[in-house]
């Protein structure tokens, strides 16, 4: 950390920092400029309070200079991590393409969805149980129902099931259904999920929030991968700009970005993060362009029927003709789907 | 709900518009345009899900008329709803300054700070118990004894107390301790918790999500009346936006635009909205100046020690001088402090 | 367009709208629901001052009902404008690769530059003669001495030229050298120049800007179209969000829903998009495979030296190894490089 | 300036970024952690090439240290600068409201408008001659014609008044008739135009961009300081967020930190910082609480008639009634009105 002085800052001030750092535990080094005092500050391993030292006489600000997470980071563990899911590996050569409804409404709907899927060339069904809706009034998921459902659907299509999880202590009842544990974008920073999925015996995805910079999700993997869950599946849907005519604004430099960063796999959601169905192919194949691991894609079987987010879903038709479209794009930088 | 369609619609396109809203129970009202053509929808009470009517052929989009919020919203409640606390009103003329540390970290620490507090004009001590931090390594509150000693901080000085719940499990709990509830802003979306405090004995403090709309804050107010608590105090505590000299951005606009749209009480937190102590004075005068009815303040006796967001804590003296110069500016706009 | 009434108005509030509206010399269509009078109105082709009739008594707000734009606007112009750049068409089936340093800084690098990009497959030379600087103290540009390196590279490699041009009274002057001239991102909305370039003989690279809507684009493409010059190339170079990881957020979705709501063709910035050089080739990847028509990107021979921009400029064996990957993912969306 | 080397960086590379910067005229100090090498650069005065540095192999980044600005600084000019127009002073104890329709239309809106104003306590008379508009088909103002409607409102009100330039070449015209020149939030980044005022005998009305930080509205101020006019008068009028129900989100933190950087007065615009006429008077008594030093304030005969911005202009008797509310609150912070 760099402790830069303000430019009037007192020989005993500069002493009183000094001293204070070293009794941190931490070294520290002396540079004193025309116009300013700059103090670098070399830690002991244990992180430093930043806000405190920014209280101290004299002080105008400090400057980080390591990045706050370390187990999620590429520094750390340069080799990519693949998280295999009964048998798949996700973050490998293959991409995976997660698709269905974004809620699970009935068994009918749920099976044509998922065979679509699964014809189509998917390889997890998604679909929602519990579903956070930002009214009341909107409909909330069938809840363990739903759950069933999408176990039934597995057991039928051979499909592997991912499905958001909204509370630590439906974590055990979701874990019984799912092979993997999805994270909302609502609940990134819901400290207390993030440590229950952590100390689950599943995968988890987990989607960045719409409010969330990238240092943020990695910190949110951070308390997964620090309460022992290594299994952590990175997901960019969009956040939240001043543009109004997509839903989301979708960050596709979020995923090189991350690749680089981090040793975790990155897959994308178009259908979030554009909230338009038309818009749905042209940023799949983006997606994969960019160097994503996979996507997680709305399917349903009747989308002017859908109960949520049916602007955003593909109808079985189009998903099959994106999934014909996504495979020359994925052949061209080296994957396969 | 106005559903516009798209420019080359076929007349038989409009047709099944039509039916299809009938069969829902709406009526509706044809306009023909030189360009399009619109179809006004009135509803029958229930709330239309314009993404399913998006996706039918030849609709271009739809627009909403009415606000989603009905509980929470002036038109449905013409008066200013005032939320009882220990026998002091929140959202009448009085304003209600809540303050102390953002986290509790010791006996002495948060009695002297609650002495302050009191000494100086304020009405409730705040005091976080259980925190959320964006990293797994920094401290994470106390937990059960931080309630025990907010507590005693209350038995010994008088004032009723404020303090964050983060899961719903602990809802029971908190309540045991708590005067009023708060509901963080990583939290404002969390459903489960909001049904939980919505059940819950006690008054709530709704923080506004950093990337929250006024609408977003609103419906998660509609959630806990929904469930049957009345009395919930709205907070407007900075949103995200590309500013980085502060730490958020106060939306100084939303205090009279909640007030307007709304009749739950509204108050300010500049302590995050602005992230450093030197800006705490100038804007609790303008938060006053546009009419919040109360200000939520760090303060903490020793704020280069502190645990947590000392940079934007006031030292004891610097509040008490800060209510000082608040209480004129309360006069000037007709209220007491 | 649509008035919504307040929920108290009164009849005669309504019938003053009415008659108003009528005025203008637009017909009404009136709506009565439970809780809001809703009136349409249809216009006479003139634009209406939604403004204007927002302040008359009773009124709630108004809805706008069709996009603000026409000569851009591919419901006038259904057939994909293809701009024609001395015989190189920007808009068809060939993707059009403009490449060059961010600032012409010397005969001798321009030259190197300008051939390392012909070699490797780009076909427009860029280059800054007069740059915009957020300090004054910054390197401001060779100005027309500039123009002159870009005029004697075209001369030399064949190689036609875009470059910026800042000030309405220097458009005569660009244009003698420039075969495009591009508008910046800060100057997006600066009227006066959108009027100019509008009268020139050239076509125009005009870039969003870092604050602006995808509407707000085309509204800028509608001013120049609107003076008469119909060869506008649309650019998407970022948008500004809270993320700080890159410099830009650069809108991956804008390209497809660009190619939607308009008939100009769209190019992509990677440079400008990231900030990043590093993540220059798989965004390049990403924007052609969303269906961009080209790409802006900025090569310099050493970066390391260069006198703007060298974070996100790409040496010329980085571009043409980028070039090289960019192939494959065109013929995978049925284009040519 | 701190250069941050890469985790794996070599000595070799270490010492090439050593040699390197003191060939720059810089004094250099190595830090080396345990994960980082660290090097502080001592500047010679000039500024330094962030990114060109960065692109040195085995850099990380680099972290500026100084403020990029001088001239605006409050390091460099501890007293306040108070700007003085026909009299009347600018950042002194008297608050000074500039207030007059968007756009000028007529001599009677105008005298009628200009009027008032007088009458209710304004100082200065603002109205647009050239306006700038997002749509091509909107209200460009009376140009010409408007100025010397302004000129004859000043003979006969005694008002100075304030007005948008909008053009380089037009500056010497505007200059002619106003007292003030107007700098656009659209136009805060057209360094011509700075130029041009720079180089103005009249005090600027500097407006920040609606996505502009705060520390490039002081490095646009740092334009015109630098090129010898230091009579800047800095406004705050809104910033574009994702919050949708006010036109911009009006940042009331920027005031008082504005006034801690920087030496410059710092008014506040809540007409457009809010876009709702209803919500200008609260806004306007927030601003003095914070210490803004005057407003800027639409106001209109007939808002329900005007031809630009009529949501956000007061009625004469509504801009009085404000005026006398405020007086109190400039009162209860050591300010007149």
């Amino acid at each position: 950390m760099i402790v830069v002085m303000k430019q009037n800052a007192t020989g005993a001030q500069v002493a009183n920092v000094l001293a204070r750092v070293e009794q941190l535990g931490c070294r520290v080094h002396l540079s004193e400029g025309e116009e300013r005092t700059i103090i670098g500050v070399i830690g002991n391993g244990r992180p430093l309070d930043r806000e405190r030292i920014e209280r101290w006489e004299g002080v105008e600000r400090t400057v980080p200079i390591l990045r706050p997470f370390k187990l999620a980071s590429r520094d750390f563990h340069p080799q990519d991590t693949v998280v295999s899911i009964n048998g798949m590996a996700v973050g490998g050569r293959q991409l995976i393409v997660m698709a269905g409804p974004c809620s699970v409404e009935s068994h009918d709907q749920l099976l044509e969805a998922a065979w679509a899927v699964k014809e189509a060339g998917g390889c997890v069904l998604r679909g929602g149980a519990f579903k956070p809706r930002s009214s009341p009034y909107s409909f909330q998921g069938l809840g363990e129902e739903g759950l069933r459902l999408l176990a039934q659907a597995r057991a039928e299509t051979g499909l592997p099931v991912v499905t958001e999880v909204m509370e630590p202590q439906l974590v055990p009842l979701v874990t019984t259904y799912a092979d993997i544990l999805q994270i909302g974008a609502r609940n990134m920073q819901n400290y207390a999920l993030l440590h229950a999925v952590g100390k689950a015996q599943r995968p988890v995805l987990l989607k960045r929030g719409l409010m969330s910079t990238i240092e943020e999700l990695l910190m949110a993997a951070e308390y997964i991968l620090s309460h022992g869950n290594d299994r952590v599946i990175l997901c960019e849907r969009g956040i939240r700009t001043f543009e109004k005519y997509t839903r989301n604004t979708l960050d596709i430099s979020a995923v090189p970005m991350l690749k680089q960063l981090s040793h975790l796999p990155v897959i994308v959601d178009p259908s979030h993060g554009t909230g338009k169905w038309r818009l749905v192919e042209p940023v799949s194949r983006a997606a994969v362009a960019a160097g994503a691991d996979g996507l997680l894609i709305e399917v349903h079987p009747h989308p002017e029927e859908a109960l949520s987010d049916g602007a955003q879903s593909l109808r079985p038709d189009r998903f099959t003709s994106m999934m014909r479209g996504l495979r020359p794009v994925a052949e061209a930088v080296g994957r396969t789907l």
